[in-house]
């Protein structure tokens, strides 16, 4: 029997007005007091019910259903966003996933408007989608460095807002998490890449000069998870220094999403038994 | 220790000139003598082994890299593409791989060459690539059906060769699956769908309609194994009766496609000791 969590994380870690980011404990594991090794269980456990429910989500979208879960990791370079996708959501039929990274923008993405692109990856009926980075870049790495003045990135939260609450109306349930790691295990995880030739790839200068930016990112971070975790598309402060935990957390938020959809099984849109009378009467 | 093939299915699934697929006994497990209970820790095995060199892959693919694998799956209604899928590709992380499923074409598809929609879904570099049914439908449901006239079809077998030698030029690896399952498996998987309400789903009068043509399916698919099995893109020809085998032969064989690839870490493309030292002066 895995062991179960004493908080739920959709409770414990689900940000509020007055969350502060400069005071939270990254290395901490809110709502999970049995370790690492208790937690690898779990998440296996919760891995088979996720690909239950995600399957009967699936189905759902074959028959006509509308409706699917859209994952959204923000961190941090290091933060562990590619361990996310590839541990938890690793766990369910690569069928069912779909998955899209946003990098810098190309030239022909640059030119619409910063949404566009971020609709036009929305998952279809049936399926989880994963945005590795998403439209809150918009907000965090433009705002940072300036790319767009503050009266045109200002307005965004509140565009950002009500965005999703359209996404929301149209069936999919919004998943937000910032997987936030400390700026000394940042350093930790970055001098890691310099020093195993099997992460160089890995690594990009432009990650130590976006690292000297921390406090700007942190005020930016702060102003995302102040203006946009609404009762429609709620943000996860998920503590990120163990890597195990935000795995093991993730993976809950994404398993309660399922459960919160209940999809059934959908009815048959045929006549069993005629269908089975055909079937049977064919000579092979 | 995972048990060992007796004959690695490169070798023994291979379609080569002379091959029968009316003779074909598709309950057997060609080159695998140990049974099921065994071929699931082999496959457990082989997809750590996959998982690494596909992570291999995938950095070279980040770091200017050119090569590729594709699978592409072929079959008649319930021979296991999906639980390949998920059995086997579950196996990576979700980030390599790029699956596309090939419906009946859209009206858009229509409109232009039947290979352009088979192009547009080529693997990007360093990515596994997974074809749910494939170009080869322009050949198998089309030839079955007389969706065009012979003098339109006749000529693919050939354009296909020429098309798959020009991806393979172009850095990519191709491993072309046949699963192949009997009138008779396939009778019970159908009825098995009419009988379960979690697979009602998956089931569609037309499949009905299909079998009954299935003496003309074989006749396509003989051609196919006949035509298109060439020494750049070799048919492997994969029993799939037990469905369990058809996922061990199908890991194994990817496994062998990754490992032919050999792909190794690519070197830093920074100065690492500078890097270094940028980092370790930060303030925090």
């Amino acid at each position: 029997m895995a062991k179960s969590w004493s908080t739920e994380p959709s409770e414990a870690l689900r940000v509020r007005a007055g969350f502060d980011l400069a005071s939270a404990d990254l290395a901490a594991t809110p709502g999970w007091e049995h370790g690492e090794k208790s937690a690898e269980k779990r998440l296996a456990a919760d891995g088979v019910h996720l690909g239950e429910e995600q399957e009967r989500l699936f189905a759902q979208g074959r028959s006509g259903g509308t409706r699917s879960v859209l994952l959204v990791l923000q961190g941090m370079d290091t933060a562990g966003k590619g361990g996310i996708v590839r541990h938890v959501l690793g766990l369910v039929d690569p069928q069912g996933v779909q998955l899209r990274s946003f990098g810098v923008p190309t030239e022909k993405e640059r030119a619409q408007h910063y949404l566009q692109r971020i609709r036009e990856a929305l998952p279809a009926p049936g399926h989880i989608g994963v945005f590795d980075r998403s439209h809150y870049e918009d907000v965090l790495v433009v705002r940072v460095n300036q790319l767009v003045p503050r009266e045109v990135w200002e307005p965004r939260y509140d565009e950002i807002n009500a965005f999703e609450q359209e996404v929301v109306d149209s069936g999919t349930v919004i998943v937000k998490v910032a997987l936030l790691v400390s700026v000394a295990e940042q350093k930790a995880r970055l001098r890691e890449r310099l020093e195993r030739p099997d992460k160089y790839w890995k690594f990009n200068p432009g990650d130590i000069d976006e690292r000297a930016k921390w406090p700007l990112y942190q005020e930016a971070y702060q102003a995302v998870l102040d203006r946009t975790s609404t009762d429609h598309a709620p943000w996860y402060a998920v503590p990120a220094d163990n890597k195990w935990y935000a795995r093991l957390a993730v993976g809950r938020l994404l398993r309660g999403a399922l459960e919160g959809l209940d999809p059934e099984w959908p009815p048959a849109d045929f006549d069993v038994a005629a269908e089975t009378a055909r079937l049977d009467a064919q000579p092979f």
